[in-house]
């Protein structure tokens, strides 16, 4: 590692860390590649108290111009950077495999970018549309509110398995922050800075482009632990959104809620599975491909991945259970992340076991050195998991799934009683109707543990939809009513709600006013309707 | 005080506390008469830990059975616990009266009652419609999403200063859970235990005649700080609703974020009112009347009350001042509500004044007994109120102003940038639009300060709207997205939201599937619609 560190970008330019030494220094750092679990390339500074006072009072400079941006502008931003990292996928897609480990094809040039481009470009047609701020008229008491900017930026810190979708220079955090009008200080993951690097360059460029004001968006490579806690409780940020590791959330969280900070936090999930009699009997083996595809995608490191499968005792159970463990136990070896990643791993399958899991297939050293790993198979016994269900529920991010033989439906739903809030619960049922008296019974309790209720299919993938939900009850979430993911309701986390009170229609936001020439859909005395009011301004 | 202390409403019935002693002990309080000073009446417990362990396992009992209750059951239990508060108007009103100081008529009779019947009204029409759950499909994903119960109960501590609109036990709050099927905790003001207690008798036998289940609604009247703190920190409590002081508030918030506990709460605000020089020139002297009227109204025991004015130097502002000093030194005195907080508006006077205001009128010892307070009128220059801004903007809850002499329209934005988060900021300004380009000048930063802006009235009277804003940015409420007061947007407060993915038609919940016989508007592929789905099912 020579030469001087990467810049960041600050204050609507590229300039060099104030803390961050230039060479050699313990300010800076690289990516690994997970392949050999070498360091290489370009030297990226740790930020350090001059950096991010630079970006916080930079932010707070350009809140009130974001806010009054033309929507217009906005949209000219979203599908220009759109556009730009759909020009340059090839070069992204080969930077962010050398530094993650997951490969170019099909997993980034087939489905990451493209799903990263289309969020950006469904961010813009929010914008465009206004149908986020929810405006809503009272004409009898003279009221009229809507769902504006936050008034205050938003520090977004993304997670290391998904160097785009959920990067925090181009995620659904990021996107939806702008389409709210609000400036965004971006920390990106560590795993994969030049990836970042890459990102924020288009980024910057289509911000300038589009006329809106460059601190608009800013760029961190890395932060100390306690400087990063320190600016999620500063009060001149308004909100927090955070993807990641549920002991960093917790603390992010703590952070932020003393200091009156909304904090967003999507933490854990172990995404429970339930195999219904009717399924089994039907496609037992056809279900456990499923579960090994869906748990060994991307090596496991899905915050949905299927982590725990409860499969009723029987021959049909049997059949499933033999068919994945002969799956598990061929995977091929996958890539984890980080080292860290590897470690933590390590040490959760261990737990499980030592809380009572017998290992079926996997695991093991794997061969090779990188950040190599083996996709792993658990079983335990119902009565075994409900006596030690705290232990046997907790997560562990890689391609792990500890199944459990359930005695019967009561001991299934004592189960899924016993679990903590979920991003995902499935269900398989047949298609015959015979499991449908078993859903209604299994269905609510589980529908109360999770945000997103599933029927035969795997947890992976998760659709950029207004109707999706990715987050859940506490603590896959940090708030139950709110997605990270799908507009509009992702945008509405990083709004305050005004409300306007007989103020003169020439005075109002022009979505509140008598005409709406934009055809806005609104709320108009009980009633959504996009028409002009005939009353009087 | 002597005889049992009354029974607490717990588990589906009335009973003895567990906790409270029956007779003079130190477990048990009567209410304070402001007029005399003097305790009166029934004994009323102080609940405990047994008390409060079988009010939240009552409460999670019962979650299932609610969330899954057919909404008329909902409508009727509000629509009859509304027409059981009209009936028992004058009883309660007269009860009201002697427990808070508060008139009878108008207060009670002409509005409080009034009002707190038609939003358990609005609340029914709610829960008719099921608009508060935004049911949201898309078709192409197989996706489909709502605003569903929280899935655990919901904790509510009410104010002292509205005994019936705000009380734990028939307010918004309340209301808003209930049609959120969410059990609730009530946690009732000690300052008007009897107004309470007659509350929660005639919803406790509402509950029992629409058939809910009889725990989906409980009331303690007392609980020790402590146990306070522990209740809103219980990882078993959905959401903690709060409207109080802002160190009560503080202090519950972070008992339940440490928990993972949604809180809501609505904790101080001085609701700024600005000045224009056009409004002044034209009606110097009705402002003025104006800011009289709406200071002493309830001795200006209310959230909204206009704390700090803004007034321009000059001939016109002069004019405003001295009609406004004049109409606070002949005001007639004022009852407070309690003893401590007859205690708190003097010292909050007292350190306004060490802190560089002038009294212009009012204040000193209020004749006779109880807890007397005269009005309060309090100047300062803007020089001034900038150099010691925290001290000066702290909330005297009680009828006090502050004025603040401005120079001009660069001092009256400087004074905005100095607030804390407001639930209202209100501009006065001309009829005749000559005040329209400071207008544009102010209103923006204050925009960004406040829940609800408004135009030419003062801020006390909150109207029960679909566009209100009873909120605003941290401290004066704890989620600037949300309102306590206006339906449905207070329901959502209490509300998961729940998606489904490819769920069988027959398998969702009713306002989820393919016809909608509800015609309940549905946002389906982006557009709002209440008709039926033609797909196959």
């Amino acid at each position: 590692m020579s030469g001087p560190a990467a810049p960041v970008l600050l204050a609507g330019q590229w300039r060099q860390s104030q803390d961050g030494s230039g060479a050699n220094g313990a300010h800076a750092f690289q990516a690994d590649d997970p392949d050999s679990g070498e360091a290489f390339g370009t030297a990226y500074p740790i930020s350090g108290e001059r950096d991010l006072e630079t970006a916080i009072a930079s932010a707070c400079a350009v809140v009130d111009e974001l806010a009054a941006a033309d929507p217009a502008a906005i949209v000219d931003f979203l599908e220009r950077y759109a556009d730009a990292i759909e020009a340059n996928r090839e070069s992204l897609a080969a930077l962010a495999q050398r530094e993650t480990g997951l490969p170019v094809s099909p997993r980034f040039l087939g489905a990451e970018i493209p799903r990263t481009c289309g969020q950006l470009r469904l961010a813009a047609e929010a914008a465009r549309s206004h149908a986020w701020t929810l405006p809503t008229i009272d004409t009898r008491n003279g009221l009229r509110a809507w769902l504006a900017p936050l008034g205050k930026p938003v520090l977004v810190l993304g997670p290391g398995n998904f160097p785009f979708a959920f990067n925090a220079i181009s995620g659904s955090d990021f996107a939806s922050a702008l389409v709210a009008r609000t400036p965004v200080i971006a920390k990106a993951h560590p795993g994969h800075p030049g990836t970042s690097e890459q990102l924020a360059r288009l980024a910057h460029e289509a911000l300038v482009a589009s006329g809106l004001p460059a601190a608009s968006v800013q760029m961190l490579y890395q932060l100390p632990e306690a400087l990063g806690l320190r600016a999620a409780g500063d009060a001149r940020i308004g909100a927090v959104a955070f993807t990641g590791s549920r002991a960093a959330g917790v603390a992010l969280k703590r952070a932020a809620d003393a200091a009156g900070v909304l904090f967003y936090g999507e933490l854990s999930s172990i995404n429970p599975v339930l195999m219904l009699p009717g399924a089994l009997a039907a496609r037992a083996e056809t279900l456990a491909q499923e579960l090994l595809s869906s748990c060994t995608l991307g090596a496991g490191q899905f915050c949905t991945n299927p982590g725990l499968v409860l499969v009723p005792e029987g021959n049909d159970g049997d059949v499933f259970v033999d068919t994945a463990r002969r799956g598990f136990a061929e995977a091929p070896e996958g890539l984890l992340l980080s080292r860290g990643g590897q470690r933590h791993l390590r040490a959760a399958v261990e737990a499980l076991i030592a809380a009572g899991a017998t290992p079926l297939a996997g695991g093991g050293v794997a061969s090779g050195g990188g950040f190599r790993c083996r996709p792993v198979l658990l079983s335990v016994d119902g009565e075994r998991f409900l006596a030690a269900a705290d232990a046997l529920q907790r997560e562990a991010f890689g391609p792990v799934t500890l199944l459990v033989r359930v005695r019967d439906p009561a001991q299934m739903d004592a189960i899924i009683r016993t679990l903590e809030g979920q991003l995902t619960g499935t269900i398989y049922l047949a298609e015959d109707g015979s499991d449908a008296d078993l859903w209604r019974q299994l269905a609510p309790p589980l529908r109360a543990k999770v945000g997103r209720l599933i029927a035969n299919r795997m947890p992976t993938g998760v659709a950029v939809s207004a109707a999706m939900n990715h987050g859940g009850p506490w603590p896959s979430a940090s708030h139950p009513g709110f997605s990270s993911v799908g507009m509009p309701g992702a945008i509405r986390r990083f709004a305050a709600l005004h409300s306007y009170d007989q103020v003169p229609d020439a005075l109002l936001p022009a979505p509140l006013r008598n005409r709406n020439p934009g055809r806005v859909p609104r709320l108009v005395d009980g009633s959504w309707t996009d028409r002009d009011l005939e009353m009087p301004e």
